[in-house]
């Protein structure tokens, strides 16, 4: 095994004895909802120091309301993310269910999950964003820790063209997340509002500590290139020493990405974030029609591909443990310890 | 220390074995709201084996819509008595103040507190509605039990004359614990609806297993009488072999009790509750105008006064200490171990 000095600066003596015995790698998820989630589900297998940082720019559903109503934080990628994250045994699992229970009724409840309010209730009584997560983490036994990328809540906005399916050559601006997630038009740029919303220092220092960044999958425009608009958090991605590795979506979302092809994600994130590198692209093999194309692009943001059967046998979605494992594999052969650095 | 063959007979050896080596007192506090909050904060402080048996025909507030817009039982009552069981450490008091939180907007959920709705979450969920609260006991490191009275939401009716201020004289049926607590008449009569209602068995054989019964203090019609109007759970407390204490409320309560003295309080129960014994009545010595007419009324309920200094210096509420030494003095003074029996 080759020591670094990059390595040996960074870490000191202790940080490489440390990763020598077994000392689990730093790893930082960014995203947001169901591909977040998917993340988690498989990083805590093979990681036990792992935050997750989460956009804040939903305004939809529970979510919404709660923004609308209270002037908080979307609390519902938050926790979803502390769900993926919930303990093994048996309090961490009611919990979770607890927390992500959700009312039906024919009131004014319906449709609120229960760990939504639960986290506005503890934003409003500790008056502290990220201290506030810290206790729903430990009140579920989370694996690790789920950080808001700001404590501002934030609006998606995006440049369509053909939102209206009556002009569809007409290019027109659409606010909302939850409006651009469902646009029957072809999403062109997003921007946030405001658009230089400061990070969550956390955050911000999570990354530039973390030895992998892992980005992806997840919906394109509102849950995975919004991070890489909030200035300071860009920044530590492009500048932090860890390695960043991108999982692409299993298929292309109905609405946002309609008949984007593998390599269009990466243009598309490329244009979002000038400044970004990516070390490695991982994709799933049935999800990539034109292997060339897919490197091609990716080389153009530094990443070499891998690909790994990560789908689920049972419909478009990631299986945890096939996640897991291609991570591992990842982290493993081209991590900064070993022959290729 | 004298042994009694009924102590014998019931707990056998170990019990009076374990009571002599510190067992601390078994206690059921019945009740609701405030008066039992006061009850549990005082009883708390001198047993760790502690049950609260909680009201359930709350239909104000916050706990008012939950049952009409979800079909549960009114939680706020259950919710009220946890909190008071919060456990002293930085846990149970953040958790407490959380579910204690209430929501203030302009929207939905304005007035609501955070607790009910998480009560109501985890019935839904796990569908029992005492393993549920013992989930929320759990959480706060609570120090004590809460159980319902009743698995089945019930209402309050009243016989009051003059509800209506200008018809002073007429006798009407006002339906509603909300509306019970605020009238402008004399309450005569409180009943379920239904009348008829099944006890929780947990609350049944935890009153039949205590050395002793609190009732009191409270709303007298909504908070102390109704479990006395659940046939089982009226039962049980004329048939436990536990001793029972009422302790008087510091002042009547302006709408349910104006105007009642001490006496009269007893009396009313008395009418609601025709097979009941009661074997101390604890009242604060500023509270009661007219001692002998007080002793007067205990006596036709098997009762003798004990006069303590219980409330608060800085308003008519009960100083937790104060409470827990008098409850002490009772236990130990009025037990079955001792010369009395």
């Amino acid at each position: 095994m080759i020591m670094t000095g990059r390595r040996r600066r960074r870490g000191g003596k202790d940080a490489v004895a440390g990763r020598r015995s077994g000392v689990p790698p730093k790893v930082v998820a960014l995203g947001g909802g169901h591909g977040l989630s998917a993340s988690l589900a498989a990083l805590r297998r093979i990681t036990g120091d792992l935050t997750a940082v989460v956009t804040v720019a939903d305004d939809g559903g529970s979510s919404g309301r709660l923004r609308a109503e209270m002037g908080v934080l979307p609390p519902g990628d938050l926790r979803k993310a502390l769900a993926a994250l919930c303990g093994d045994d048996e309090w961490g699992q009611t919990w979770s269910r607890v927390l992500q229970h959700r009312f039906v009724s024919g009131g004014d409840l319906h449709g609120h999950a229960v760990g939504n309010l639960l986290i506005v209730a503890l934003w409003e009584q500790l008056k502290d964003e990220v201290a506030a997560l810290e206790w729903v983490g430990r009140l579920l036994g989370a694996h690790g820790r789920v950080l808001p990328m700001s404590a501002v809540p934030l609006d998606l906005e995006a440049i369509v063209r053909g939102h209206d399916p009556k002009l569809p050559d007409t290019v027109s601006t659409v606010r909302g997340q939850a409006t651009v997630a469902l646009t029957p038009g072809e999403v062109q740029e997003v921007h946030l509002v405001p658009a230089d919303p400061p990070a969550v220092p956390e955050a911000v220092q999570a990354v530039m500590d973390a030895d992998w960044v892992v980005l992806g999958p997840g919906s394109w425009f509102s849950s995975v290139i919004p991070h890489l608009l909030v200035p300071e958090l860009a920044d530590a991605v492009a500048q932090t020493r860890a390695r960043r590795v991108l999982t692409l979506n299993l298929a292309p979302q109905p609405g946002e990405t309609e008949g984007f092809s593998p390599q269009r994600h990466l243009e598309v994130l490329g244009r979002h974030a000038p400044k970004l590198t990516i070390d490695v692209v991982l994709a799933d093999e049935a999800a990539v029609p034109d292997r060339d194309s897919l490197e091609q692009a990716a080389q153009k943001l530094g990443a070499t591909v891998e690909l790994a059967r990560v789908a689920a046998p049972d419909g478009p979605r990631h299986d945890p443990e096939s996640l897991a494992a291609a991570y591992d594999r990842i982290f493993r052969m081209r991590g900064r310890i070993g022959p290729w650095r």
